[in-house]
């Protein structure tokens, strides 16, 4: 054989037709439950204009994005006394969904109708550097809602992701915090210019434990009294029920500053609110409040979530939050919103890993009629298409090889039916269908399809 | 409101949450068929290596390629003296499904077993000039079978062809020629070295006429011999054994010329052979010998297919036929296979125009819980989680608007079910549902969820 081209660009993945069967089973079952919440698909390209993508990401995310040369001679005009990359490019590949849904909905704000509620499921692209988990090119699964500040929405993404799980017979938590509430510390602490700071470091307080992110506080220029202020909140413990009341004394002047925080009360009966709702809807997952939980996101103003599974060492498989101003960046402002995002391959790694794909997940046909030859292939053809008509997966072998060749083929097909199905069969009007699991065989006249069907279970 | 800038790159679309629910009955339902003749899923990354791509799909198609500007600093270590588009591109853009499936087997050979029955859906990419129903990004909806030569394959195209037109309601002809029989035309025409030019010409016989095309045979140096030998079978008439049994003459020595082709009449042997599988597997829909069916594609080695819609005037909805040397681009010879491409563009317009949609086509909820206030809403939200665990999409208006607003939202995103049930439901146990297109209404107890789903079909 001559020498083969045949690599992929590094970070990008080809999936074979059982990772191809497995993560259909993951877009399905996330599918099915957004639109039972009457959330809609959209797509937009994979293209976007540079100047929708640039500056949304800060500037690490610039870096990151795709850019696709000009067509045509992209060199021709340019000026090589400048930067060259902007001169020949002007179109980048999505790096997530959210950005590119902010566009949607203020270029389309006359054709939809507020709230809108939004599901779209495609592969998004960054130029990042590959490594075990980390790719290239990869599917975000995102439901936005927009056009509504009603607390609703957030129990629908708690509703949403618990059902999803449920599902997937994954045992996960659901972690909730506010946005207002973190703001509210910071104030408390007499420090509201450090928000950002405080959130950055309580983010890592799950990996660095709490001396390290005071340390980093400290250098983030916090004084000894609001680190004072905001040390007990981290380390709360309770029901969520007794960390809000907790929360709420502080906001209400109970702290070691004594500062009382509007923002931080607000953020409080959000959250009362909230889980009073995710009670009465009877969410059977475990939601926690989560006080430490920021993900490092400055664009939420309200709830914030994080899902992460319990059996599984991955971290968060999900995420999202309350949004106030998101279609901003595209000049459209006041429409608040709220999403959540499912990592489809930290979740395919879960069950993997967990063994909770199920065993009727299929790649292929059910059932492979043998070729005995020309003419009893044109017998079993029609059959075939019978069967096909009632939603049977079925094919023919297409020569007539050995019997051990087509029986390799079933095998290596994971195909669990097969009929040997010669000139006698044909005479008779009858086929013949053995089961490749437990042996077991029967003849079935031709045209008795629901028996056929029965069989094939 | 501030200036936005919300435009996509030019050929590029968004779809609308109608249009995916519309794209996506095309999608499953091409799925579905694919799927009961045992095709399994793969992907391929929307990136390949440049080497991968260049060269394939001749000198045009090498300037549509979209290109990737390589990441970090492209223009680093370039040799400004030399020319600059090689220097900093290395991935491009799939053009099509094709050459990445061929990379795909050829890569990925030891992992499969042949014959490998495949499909994809997925988007492919050209720097095309956009015009009316010409894009930058679109769909290809592909299956291919390759390792095998059996003509079983080439039924399994027609049939597949057939099956998806007929769940789409799209009545369309399947065309039918075959490469060999061009082949063995250029034989007796005593010009060999002519074939791609006369089938080039022939392929324009349904626009330009037979004259032109004689003209266009004139020019390209064919001789009035040559000309005089192909000009008969070009207009031949009657059923398809006709036409083969014909053609198998011509062949045979009976043209002007009195050259036999052996391979003509292996062309004819194929035909004789498919036709008589498609009349043993009951195939439904017209297949016709076209023997101007050339697709001007140089690539097909035996079998040609080109499927017309008959009721709408669009050109060809799907195409395809049998090459033996696709893998061969990568190294790997002797691997024949057979596929066929659909364009679920040039459908989506065809089931528009003809206004075939199925009208049960839904985007969103069936039903819309109105916000008779927030403890009403606490009482709906575990009705209608009862609801969605039966698969009833529904979704509860988020404020406790006016109920003309609430109205409108359900008119506007087309749900067909109203709830309005406040405190007095709340305090009996029911729910009341309305049907907006009907008016009928009726209330049912909460827990009766049989009642209420049979009162929403």
């Amino acid at each position: 054989m001559a020498q083969v081209q045949t690599a992929i660009p590094k970070g990008t993945r080809d999936f074979s037709p059982i990772e191809m069967a497995r993560r259909n089973y993951i877009f399905d079952t996330i599918k099915s439950v957004f639109k039972t919440f009457g959330y809609a698909e959209i797509q937009t390209p994979a293209m976007e204009n540079l100047n929708t993508l640039l500056g949304k990401y800060g500037e690490e995310g610039d870096k990151l994005l795709f850019r696709i040369l000009n067509s045509g001679d992209a060199f021709a005009k340019v000026d090589f006394d400048k930067p060259l990359q902007a001169q020949v490019t002007e179109k980048g590949l999505r790096y997530d969904l959210t950005v590119p849904f902010a566009r949607f909905v203020v270029q389309h704000r006359e054709e939809i109708s507020l709230p809108f509620k939004r599901f779209q499921i495609q592969p998004v692209y960054r130029a990042d550097r590959p490594q075990k988990g980390r790719y290239r090119e990869f599917y975000q699964c995102d439901i936005d809602v927009v056009g509504s500040k009603s607390l609703l929405y957030e129990l629908e993404m708690i509703q949403v992701a618990s059902k999803i799980f449920e599902k997937l017979d994954l045992n996960v938590a659901i972690k909730v915090n506010n946005r207002k509430v973190l703001s509210g510390m910071a104030e408390i602490a007499g420090q509201s210019d450090k928000v950002v700071d405080i959130t950055v470091a309580i983010d890592k307080i799950d990996k660095i434990g709490l001396e390290a992110v005071q340390t980093e506080m400290r250098s983030k220029g916090l004084t000894e009294d609001a680190i004072a202020t905001i040390s007990p909140i981290l380390t709360l413990s309770g029901s969520n029920a007794e960390k809000l009341s907790k929360m709420k004394a502080l906001f209400e002047g109970a702290s070691h500053s004594g500062i009382r925080s509007e923002e931080g009360l607000k953020g409080v009966a959000e959250l009362e609110e909230l889980f009073a709702l995710v009670e009465a809807s009877g969410v059977k997952t475990l939601v926690e409040l989560d006080l430490s939980l920021a993900r490092g996101l400055n664009y939420y103003t309200g709830a914030i979530f994080e899902i992460k599974a319990l059996d599984y060492q991955i971290g968060s498989i999900s995420g999202g939050g309350r949004y106030d101003n998101l279609t901003g960046i595209f000049g459209l402002k006041d429409v608040s919103g709220v999403g959540i995002s499912f990592g489809a391959d930290r979740i395919y790694d879960c069950l993997l890993g967990l063994d909770k794909f199920p065993a009727t997940i299929q790649q292929g046909s059910t059932l492979l009629f043998a070729n005995m030859g020309s003419e009893e292939a044109k017998y079993v053809v029609k059959i075939a298409a019978a069967l096909r008509e009632r939603g049977v997966s079925c094919e023919i072998y297409p020569e007539n090889s050995k019997l051990k060749k087509q029986f390799d083929y079933a095998d290596a097909k994971a195909i669990p039916f097969i009929s040997i199905s010669g000139s006698s069969e044909k005479e008779n009007g009858t086929i013949n269908i053995k089961n490749l699991a437990t042996g077991s065989q029967e003849t079935f006249s031709a045209t008795d399809i629901e028996s056929i069907i029965s069989f094939l279970k």
